[in-house]
């Protein structure tokens, strides 16, 4: 089982929003145990992360991945023996310079999304990553 | 009023992305009249691409923007006239040649979605434009 933690700020505030997450959160529970902490600030979070073993922030500068390579580093991840990834989404405000120089920064977009969207969107990407490695039809 | 078309291969199937979908919808309604038309597969909507006025594909080889970069654009087209603009989601199977090389492809990101996703993505990122637009605190 690997656990999947989502660090993010403010809450999920739409009902379809709580329900697709639950959808992917659900298809991915044979393999996935996922945790989702919610902190008022960023500078709460960004404490919090001291904590947790493998982080990688969601920052707009961060690397652009095809779902291909996305894929490829998450496995290749948890091959290394990676049971706990954390992946911390900011709010309004944005990660501090020095956070966003201790850990690996992943771009979702050149576009900017809602930080609850983004939450989705990653989610479906670690769903997609799980269709790709199986080889399934979800990823043509 | 500007009327906006998304031509979408497939149906939406789940519930939370059909009230997501409203709940832009509803909130563009002052400024933007949505048309959602489905088709069956890519060669039928193609076809109906010929009688649309200013079409824009959505492909994983088009241009990428940023949020601000993709506002300025939908207002230079709206001043310029383009009172109807209809962007285009292709099914698993993408476009054909012939159809991507006769109209600007734009596209979301280098991940792969969804072209349910795809077509929320796109509703979100315009009612982030005419935030921008406005310079409301919505894209902070």
């Amino acid at each position: 089982m690997i656990h999947i933690k989502v660090l993010l700020v403010g809450k999920t505030k739409e009902a379809w929003l709580e329900e697709a997450l639950y959808e992917y959160m659900k298809r991915l529970s044979p393999y996935i145990q996922f945790e989702f902490p919610i902190f008022k600030d960023e500078e709460t979070l960004e404490r919090a992360l001291e904590k947790e073993k493998h982080v990688i922030l969601l920052d707009p500068e961060g690397k652009r991945m095809t779902s291909e390579m996305f894929a490829d580093w998450l496995f290749s991840e948890i091959e290394k023996g990676a049971s706990h990834v954390s992946f911390a989404i900011g709010g309004p405000l944005g990660f501090s310079q020095k956070v966003r120089e201790k850990y690996p920064l992943l771009s979702l977009s050149s576009l900017t999304f809602t930080h609850q969207m983004a939450r989705l969107i990653l989610l479906e990407q670690i769903f997609r990553a799980f269709e790709i490695k199986k080889g399934s039809h979800y990823h043509k």
